[in-house]
């Protein structure tokens, strides 16, 4: 019998009739011969609500509390799904992330997964039981219970495929699989039968939300397949997986956007060791990511410093730079909120020249001004005005041929 | 410095604002110098709130599963007001009945507490924390989570009093304290300053839902004494406590009512050994709590066989008994819901003649007949038509002086 981790999101248990729908899918499962184990996010906005009603007894948020609170939503769609399976005469019984061996560190709202000891889980599958297991959540060595942060359950359906060796972790939510593209940016998007690790974190990372990194990362780690499909249809997912074939292949394996991009200038600045750590040191301990950073050449020993954050944090890193900007003899520091970022990605990419001439080509074309260029060893990423960013994706969606099967 | 246990009911934790309240009195204890737990129940409707989400489910609840979702109501309430504590800058700390030490039998949702090991407790209280504690909720060795039924806050209030050596266990509700009978029933009704655990046992026995008989039981046995108080304002609550005074005072100290009262009559049984049995064990058997027995005396070997059960277990026990009833050769078989319960209660009772005498004349006086009559030491029950309950009430309470100070 092979073991299969599959893992629900808030939208696929919303409401009870979805909850037995989800019941329904892992009954056909388990009645394929399969063990079955489920990780289960909180019922729709199940967390959201809890947080507003912490925040309408005291503002600051003591994050121990937070994640003990938390971590109910988890419970309460956990012992639902049980329910719901008992309702249709299968065994079943959901365990708490503390009962189902998930140890973190005591990193209270973004905790690490330390390891698992999933002897409760491998007792009741033994029992012939469907474990039913509340994602999100761990306990510390002291047995305080602690929530994973961004993508937990994802990590905890991962993690647990991992330790109990389940030949897949099927990932269920509202998005029915990886596309080429954004299918609502560009209907002509194609729906990939797979993806390899690293092309879907550089998607991920580059601005496709339908799965977290860290739970890609730890899918690759431990050599984990994981399909991503929708838990409203049957419609074949995408399975991410190992370096996927050798044979020759359309070498970009989708095109990534992200609108939340703003750009700051420094302009005028004396160029000296030390200038640009001055500069860096300050906007990491503020929290801000800062993304790609570009600095001309230097004439008399004067250069612009250019570099990339989340729009989002862009009048937080504004307030952080402009007093060092004149502490340090620039002459003046100017912002752009109105761009984007659109990335071309393939594992294929690496050993074959001539991606970067035919991006850069087709946008010329396509009158798209490059702004900023970075690279990874199978990614290409232009940042161009915000505006443009959808022409660009469709311009480049059929110069690299992406609505062709592999 | 004094070590407090107090205890919050659903209605004191309905929302943001009422949690705010509750911790501005939770630090008036502490800073008067005490050490202070506080024991807490789900927020207003949560606990029938999630019956009927699992109702939504799956008609047939699982208990295991019912429980942990359950739980999750008293754990969320716990959150909230260490965090509304934190606000108003006291360290404080909420623990799940696991963590604070509450084992269990593994009777899923009316579970035994078997011990407390406050460990935890101790070592929160050490560093100076207010510790707060999710009430109704256990966990068995195995580490599963179960709750503790009726009563199951009040219960792991008392217990946590007792393992902990607490100097009283002060429980607070919407109800400001214990009465000589039910101020909505009669006006005239007076608020007592203590009660002893056996009349108060009564009390609640025979009609007083202020506090559930296993927290008091679990009281006396370890000798906890236990305020009743209202969270709301600051009048004097009751205090539940051991036999209160040596003096002479009034011996009758409260009048017990409950209208879910119903009577079944057997007419015409004969009367031989085994008939009671053939009729009251499958009664048992059927979850029917039979009160009231009474055989009138036998002629010619025919008796009738009359008993008292809640009203609301009528048509249930009417069931049971009517096939019964033919099987045995009894002549028929009637029912009558329209009664009610009427008790005097008071240990001064026990070593005093005359209080029965007394009840039967005040009664027959006001023209209310008595249908059944039953007795224990402190305590004295009449049965009587419903409609009459109120007027009982009445001319029992001034009979015995109820209005007068002790």
């Amino acid at each position: 019998m092979a073991l299969i981790v599959q893992k629900y999101g808030g939208s696929s248990v919303a409401d009870a009739e979805k909850i037995k729908n989800v019941a329904r899918r892992i009954v056909r499962t388990r009645e394929e011969g399969n063990r079955v184990v489920v990780v289960v996010s909180a019922m729709g906005d199940t967390t959201d609500d809890l947080i507003r009603l912490a925040y309408q007894i005291t503002e600051k948020l003591d994050t121990r509390e937070l994640d003990v609170l938390l971590s109910t939503g988890e419970v309460v769609a956990s012992t639902l799904l049980a329910m719901a399976l008992h309702g249709m005469g299968h065994p079943a019984i959901s365990l708490s992330g503390a009962q189902a061996g998930i140890r973190t560190d005591s990193a209270y709202s973004r905790a690490r997964i330390t390891n698992i000891e999933p002897r409760r889980v491998v007792a009741e599958l033994d029992k012939g039981n469907i474990v039913i297991v509340a994602g999100f959540q761990g306990i510390t060595e002291d047995m305080d219970i602690t929530t994973l942060g961004r993508g937990g359950s994802d990590t905890t359906a991962v993690a647990l495929a991992a330790a109990l060796k389940a030949s897949v972790c099927q990932r269920y939510t509202d998005v029915d699989g990886i596309y080429t593209t954004d299918p609502r940016l560009f209907a002509g998007a194609r729906k990939l039968k797979d993806i390899s690790y690293e092309e879907m974190l550089e998607m991920v990372t580059y601005g496709f939300k339908a799965i977290h990194p860290r739970a890609v990362e730890l899918g690759e780690l431990f050599g984990v397949p994981i399909l991503v499909a929708s838990s409203f249809n049957d419609n074949p997912g995408t399975l991410i997986k190992k370096e996927v074939s050798m044979e020759i292949r359309n070498k970009v394996r989708g095109i990534a956007h992200d609108l939340d991009v703003a750009k700051i200038t420094v302009v005028g600045v004396p160029d000296h060791p030390g200038i640009a750590a001055s500069i860096f040191v300050p906007l990491a301990e503020a929290g801000i990511s800062v993304d790609t950073i570009v600095q001309n050449a230097s004439i008399k020993n004067i250069t612009d410093l250019t570099f990339t954050v989340a729009e989002s944090q862009l009048a937080g890193a504004m307030s952080v730079v402009r007093p060092i900007a004149e502490s340090i003899g620039a002459r003046e520091c100017v912002s752009d909120a109105r761009l984007g970022k659109i990335s071309i990605i393939g594992t294929g990419m690496q050993n074959a020249p001539g991606y970067a001439a035919k991006m850069f080509d087709t946008l010329s074309k396509a009158n798209i001004n490059i702004q900023l260029i970075t690279t990874s060893e199978i990614r290409i990423t232009c940042i161009i005005e915000e505006a443009l960013v959808k022409d660009a994706v469709i311009a480049l969606h059929r110069a690299f041929e992406l609505e062709t099967e592999d």
